[in-house]
C-alpha cells in the first residue's frame, strides 16, 4: 500500500468551500431556528462515545462503526448517528427534567464502510427528539415538524412516506409464526426495497396461495388515510391492529396540522435503526434519489441508558439537502477592497474600521502607490475608484493613495 | 478494567445542555460574522484525516494524535487542530486561486493526551488563515482581527502577548553557537513558562557572566514599542535583528489599527506549534487563567502539501471563551404552550403555525380536558389562561379547550 500523496484526504470524506459553506451553514441554521420555533432545544454531545453504551445503543452495524482506543486502553467509537448520544444525556444530566423533553442538534456523524462504496464516511445531520410521549400527537408532532424543517431548507418538493413497524411485525407473526428466521428475511427486503426477493422468498414459503397473494398485496399499500381500513382487513393480529390504528391516528393529527398532502401511508416502509419500535418515515425529494430524512418511533432504546421512556424523533441528511437545493444561491455582498499606501495608511483601516461597524465586508491592502492598482478611475469627486477579480467576483475598490504617490 | 456504565460517556469529552449551546452558539456566530465582515471565507474540512499527511504536518506530538485505521488498514487521525487541513485544502481544491486567500473555520478538534489531566480530549476552535503574504501587514492584520474576534465574543478585559520565533533563534545561536540541545532546552523552558528553570540552563552553560546577565534580561523583555530598541541592543545576530524589525513594523500597523493598546511585546513568548517561523500570539482574557486565542506565521507549513507559500493565523478556544464571559445571558422568549382538546385540535395546531409563522416559539399539547391544565384563569374575555414551568422557566399558555370539555 503506497503512502497517500501530501495534499490527499481520506475516502469518504469531503472538504467544503466557501460557497458550499455559506449554502449548508444557511441550511443547518434555518432548519435550527424553525426547530426551536417549535419549542426544540438544541444540545451538542461529544464526537467520541464509549463503543461498549453509545456504541452498541446506536445499532448501527458494528463493521460500520469507526473504533478506537483512548489512552486507558477502553474501546471508543466516533457516533454513528444521535439518538442515542441524546438518550445518553437524557438519562444522565436530564434525569430531572419533568417530560416531555424537546431536544435538537446538528452534529457530524460517521459510518466506517460506507467509504468502500463511494459513500460518505463524514455527513452532517440536523434533527430532533421528543422524549417521553408515546402519544399518536407526538408522532405527528415529529413528522409535521420533519415537513416544516424541509421547507425551511428549502427543499420545494418532497414526500413522506410513513409506516409501522409494529404492523410488519403482527403481520409477519401471523403469516409465518414460528418462523423468525424467515420473518427477518421478508423485512430485511422491505428494508433494502427489493421487492423481487421478497416475492421470492414469499413464493418459497409453506403457505397457502390465498394468503401468499394477500402478503404480495402488502407491495400496493400505499397512499392515503384508506390504506389503514385495507391494512385492517390484510390482519386478525392484535399487534398489527393495534399498530395501524396508532397510524391512522396519526394521519387524522397530520391532518389538523394541515400537512397531509406531504406525507403518503406506505406499509413497506420499515425503518433502517432496529431500535424503531413503532411509526417510521422516510422524506424523499423530487429530484433526489436518496432518502433526505428519516425517523421513528424508538420506544425501547432509554431502557439501555437505565431510563425507560418512550420516545420520537428524525433527522434530516443535512447535507444531502445541500447537494439537492437547486435554485439560484442568494446573491451575496461583495466586499470592499480598501488600497491605501503607508502615508494614508491609518486614514484607510479606519475606514474600513467604519465600513465594517456598517456591516459591510471589508478586505485591505497595501500598495506601493498608484502603478500597483490594476484598474483604478478617478471619479468626478476626485476619488479614485479600481476594479478587480477575486473567486471569480468583483469586488468594490476605495483607495487611499498619496498625492506624491 | 470495568465496563462503563450505560449513561457515561469517555473522560475528557463535554455534553453542552441547551443553555450552554445557545451561548456557544452565539459566540460561534458573532465570531464568524465578524471574520466574515474582514473578508475571510468560512470553510469545511474533514474530522478525519491521513496520518502521514496532516497528522504529520500538524505538528501535534504524536502521543496527542488520536489515530485509528479505516477499512483499507490506512492510519488516519482525528484532527488535532485546523491550520495543517486548511493548507492541505490550499494546495489542492484552492490550489489555482489568485493570492491572497482569507479563509476562516469553527471546528472541533482532538487531543488524546489531555483526558489523562483531566483536560479536554474534544474542543471547539474558530480561527483564520491569511494566505499568501509576508508582509508585516498580514501580521497585523490577523492580530488585529483577534482582537476584534475577542470582542465580537464578548471578551471585555484582554491583552494580546506577542513575539518572534526568529529573534529567540537568532539570540541562541549567537549565544550558545554550535549547541543545538542548549538552545532547545532554553525554548522549551520559555514555552512551558518555567522560567526559574530557563535561569538554572543558563547558570550552567558556559558564557561571560555579562553574557547571562544579558540573556537573563530576556525575561523582562516585555511592554510597548520600546522594547523592540532594547531588543535590538541585546543581539547582532541578523536573523534576530530582521525579526525585531519585522515586529516593530506589525507594531505600527497595530497602531495604525488603533487596537496597540491591547497589545503586549513579550519577547519570551514563543508559540506552541513547531511550525510558527515567525510572529507568534497569544491572547488572554483578564477572568482566565489560560489563552483564549494563540496565533502566529508559519512559512514553510504550506511546502509540505506541495505549494510553497508563506502564512499567518489565529484560533480562538472558543468553548474556553464559553466558561470565560460571564455577564448576563440574553433575556430569551419563552415559548407559548398551546394546549387543545381532541374536538379543537385543528383551531390549536393552525393556531401554533401561526404565531410560529410570527417568529414566536410554540409548543403543543393535547389535554383530556379542563381538568388537565395544572394552572388555569379564566380570563375577561373569557379564554382560558395557564402558566407552568419548564426548565425552570415559565410558559405563557394558550388555551383551545371545547365548552363540554
Amino acid at each position: 500500500m503506497s503512502k497517500p500523496k501530501g495534499f490527499e484526504k481520506p475516502a469518504g470524506v469531503r472538504d467544503y468551500l466557501p460557497h458550499a459553506v455559506k449554502k449548508l451553514r444557511k441550511i443547518e441554521n434555518d432548519v435550527l431556528h424553525c426547530m426551536s420555533r417549535w419549542g426544540y432545544r438544541q444540545m451538542i454531545t461529544p464526537t467520541l462515545e464509549y463503543y461498549d453504551t453509545v456504541g452498541v445503543a446506536s445499532s448501527t452495524s458494528d463493521q460500520k462503526l469507526y473504533k478506537l482506543l483512548n489512552n486507558r486502553g477502553q474501546a471508543l467509537v466516533l457516533r454513528s448517528e444521535m439518538t442515542a448520544p441524546v438518550a445518553r444525556v437524557v438519562s444522565s444530566l436530564l434525569k430531572e427534567e419533568p417530560l416531555p423533553l424537546r431536544l435538537s442538534y446538528h452534529a457530524n456523524v460517521f459510518r466506517a464502510i460506507e467509504e468502500e462504496a463511494g459513500r460518505e464516511a463524514e455527513f452532517f445531520q440536523t434533527g430532533v427528539e421528543l422524549v417521553g410521549d408515546d402519544s399518536p400527537e407526538a408522532d405527528a408532532e415529529v413528522v409535521a415538524l420533519a415537513i416544516a424543517s424541509l421547507q425551511a431548507a428549502g427543499v420545494k418538493s418532497f414526500k413522506i412516506a410513513m409506516g409501522h413497524v409494529g404492523f410488519l411485525n403482527g403481520l409477519f407473526q401471523e403469516a409465518v409464526p414460528g418462523l423468525p428466521e424467515a420473518q427477518e428475511e421478508l423485512k430485511s427486503h422491505l428494508l433494502s426495497r427489493d421487492y423481487v426477493s421478497f416475492r421470492e422468498t414469499l413464493r418459497a414459503l409453506n403457505l397457502p396461495e390465498v394468503q401468499k397473494s394477500e402478503l404480495n398485496g402488502l407491495l400496493r399499500l400505499r397512499g392515503g388515510k384508506e390504506i389503514c381500513g385495507q391494512a385492517l382487513e390484510l390482519s386478525r393480529h392484535p399487534l398489527a391492529r393495534t399498530s395501524i390504528e396508532h397510524l391512522c391516528k396519526v394521519w387524522e393529527v397530520l391532518e389538523s396540522y394541515g400537512v397531509s398532502e406531504h406525507v403518503l401511508i406506505d406499509l413497506t416502509m420499515i425503518g433502517d435503526f432496529s431500535y424503531y419500535t413503532g411509526m417510521t418515515f422516510e422524506g424523499y425529494a423530487a429530484e433526489l434519489g436518496f432518502p433526505v430524512c428519516s425517523g421513528g418511533r424508538y420506544d425501547n432504546l432509554l431502557q439501555q441508558f437505565g431510563r425507560p421512556i418512550p420516545s420520537t424523533g428524525f433527522s434530516l441528511k443535512t447535507n444531502r439537502i445541500l447537494d439537492g437545493v437547486s435554485g439560484t444561491p442568494e446573491k451575496e455582498e461583495l466586499p470592499i477592497l480598501i488600497q491605501y499606501d503607508v502615508p494614508r495608511r491609518r486614514e484607510g483601516l479606519q475606514e474600513a474600521s467604519r465600513l465594517r461597524e456598517e456591516g459591510h465586508a471589508v478586505v485591505t491592502r497595501l500598495t506601493a502607490g498608484p502603478e500597483d492598482l490594476k484598474v483604478v478611475k478617478r471619479l468626478d469627486n476626485g476619488t479614485l475608484e479600481a476594479e478587480g477579480e477575486r473567486f471569480g467576483e468583483i469586488f468594490t475598490f476605495v483607495t487611499f493613495i498619496s498625492e506624491h504617490g
